[in-house]
């Protein structure tokens, strides 16, 4: 019998009603003759309430400790949906990260899952089951409790679908798939059937929000099928392949955008070998990731050097870089968090030139200002005004001709 | 190094600043050359949220996903100690039961413990840590998450006292300890210093409220002191022993009342050999205790069967036995709510006659009607009418001269 695991996320198991819309949704699976493993976060607000009880106790909650407390909340939904699935009369089981054998590292709050133990999931599927998992959670060796961060749910998905050898893993949201653009801003925007692993990566890393990266590239790496669909309608959704159609005619497969930017440029920096990772190893260590870089040519062997961050990055790196900028005599620091990233990303795009003069044009027309530019081999990136995103967008969806099916 | 084990309950950790008072408590324990491991209960009204989540979702929750749904009230209060330990420089883990080695039965919702593998623990506390565990919980073999019923965290506490060989356990709660009659029912009730496991298993059965008889029985089995104290202050408390004063003068200890009370009677009972356990194996069976019996003299081989089970009980009591009542033809069933039961408790009643005419002779001076008497050997326990409760405490107090000191 084929397995398949579904991953339900915090908005599909808000409330009552809907962790019962889940469980027949499970059911549907089962009876589609699937052995049916679900993975599933916390309900809505949980873990924002957890942070805040932690916080009302102390301003630096301990990560060991925080990381148990914040795993609660998926037991809490894990057993609930069990409980839902056992009153329906179907056979049902909820399993803590622990107790279905998910091995991770000892790095609390973004700890990487090493291994699976599938034993127990096994035997319980074994039994005629549905399996519940707890997502976002697992277990070091010395079995303390320890959280995936990011994207944790999706990748506990991923990587339980992986090593069951299931058909293909589900992750169910609230949108209907992955789209050429964010809807909410580009009407015209169209659901992809279906994408290849690294274009879903340049996507999701550069701001789509409808799976993590991670997830992706554990999918990527084991080349198992992705499926992105809503929880609440029972259209198709978008499947993430590594067998997506080759050599499609129209290149563009989506734009991406992420308000989460914030620009900071280092002033009269003295242009000597080794300046760059005087800046930016202290970021590194802080954790803080660095998107783009831009060093302007040097003049009188003085330069400036910018850099984007996460906006919710920016006040620690400028803490961070404070004192560097200081000891290499740089002139000063400046900042900037009124800026948007916007990408068009396509698998087709390596082989065939002049798609970013059509992106520049486009915003060109638009009267859009590019401030930085950033490529992939897939991916091509433009950080500009964020009052203009919804503009540039609409812009770049009619420039590549995306509102056409496929 | 002597090791301490501290249980607080649900009251004493209801919001950040309790959990913080708890936190000092522990650190003073540890300041006084103890290995310290603390039991804690879920803050305040956890359980009963989590109970109303689940009956959101169904009206008959599987008994094995509501244990482990339950069971996260513990595991939230636990990491919040350990937090507020952490941030005060102390060095500090939370443990669920699972990980603290409590090895129970696979009865969900009243499992009993079978075993405590401490190892985790011990190594814990050789770190010097303060060691918070998550009471009320355990494990099966199969490592399924279990609770354990009603006085389950007072019980995980002595099992853990015993299994790590602790100088003794000490409950704090919300009183200051074990008092000769309830303080807000009768102003001048006395706090007792100690009293024996023998008399305070009686007065928890019989409505004394301060600890759990299963956890006081626990306790004798192994010779484990018990200090019952108040979370809120630095009193003395009551100590729970064995070797408690012999042959003291006055041998009243305590009286003890319960509300939580139903009579029921059985009206026309043929008398024939095994009636009684005709009417009684199917309340067994339902897991209804039942306390006082009485059968009235037959009449004709007709007789009345009359017996007590806890006011929560009653509605079930009464459904079980219907069926019953009619197979034997008895001619009807009654019963009664407005009932409440005082006790007096003494070790030294035993061996001296007199004290149940003391307690008959001061309720009829008092006015008030015995509708059924139960004793046993160092109880006497009379069924009155509720209304009636605060008065005869009293009575009962002076009559037998507690307010004095021992």
């Amino acid at each position: 019998m084929a397995v398949v695991v579904q991953k339900y996320g915090g908005s599909s198991v808000a409330d009552a009603e809907k962790i019962k819309n889940v469980a027949r949704r499970a059911v549907a699976a089962q009876k589609g003759g699937n052995q049916v493993v679900v993975v599933i976060s916390a309900m809505g607000k949980t873990t924002d309430e957890l942070i805040k009880l932690a916080n009302q106790v102390t301003d630096h909650p301990d990560d060991r400790e925080l990381d148990v407390l914040l795993s609660t909340g998926e037991i809490v939904s894990s057993t609930l949906l069990a409980m839902a699935l056992k009153s329906m009369g179907v056979k049902a089981v909820s399993l803590s990260g622990a107790q279905a054998g998910i091995r991770t590292d000892a790095v609390y709050s973004r700890a990487r899952i090493r291994g699976i133990k599938p034993e127990r999931i096994e035997k319980e599927l074994g039994k005629n089951k549905i399996v519940v998992v707890a997502g976002f959670q697992g277990v070091t060796e010395e079995m303390d409790v320890t959280t995936l961060g990011r994207g944790g749910s999706d990748t506990t998905a991923v990587a339980l679908a992986v090593s069951l050898g299931a058909d293909r893993c589900e992750i169910y949201t609230d949108v209907e798939g992955v789209y050429t653009a964010d809807p909410r801003l580009v009407p015209e925007a169209m659901r992809l059937d279906e994408i290849g692993y690294d274009e879903m990566l340049e996507l999701a890393s550069s701001g789509a929000r409808v799976i993590h990266s991670r997830a992706v590239e554990l999918g990527e790496v084991y080349k198992m099928p992705i499926l992105v669909a809503s929880s609440f309608s029972d259209r198709p959704g978008t499947l993430i392949h590594g067998g997506a159609p080759m050599e499609v005619g129209n290149k563009v497969r989506g734009i991406a955008h992420d308000l989460n930017v914030a620009k900071i440029t280092v002033i009269g920096v003295p242009d000597k070998p080794g300046i760059a990772s005087t800046i930016f190893d202290p970021l590194a260590k802080a954790n803080i990731s660095v998107d783009t870089i831009v060093q302007n040519a040097s003049i009188n062997r003085i330069t400036d050097l910018t850099f984007t961050v996460a906006k919710s990055d920016l006040a620690k790196a400028m803490k961070v870089i404070e004192p560097v900028v200081k000891s290499i005599g740089a002139r000063e620091t400046v900042s900037d968090t009124k800026l948007a990233k916007v990408s068009i990303v396509g698998a087709g795009m390596q082989s065939a030139p002049g798609y970013a003069s059509r992106m520049f044009n486009a915003l060109h027309e638009e009267g859009v200002n590019i401030e930085l530019i950033t490529t992939s081999e897939i991916r091509i990136t433009c950080i500009i005004d964020e009052a203009r995103v919804d503009d540039t967008l609409r812009a770049l969806h009619r420039a590549f001709e995306l509102e056409k099916a496929e």
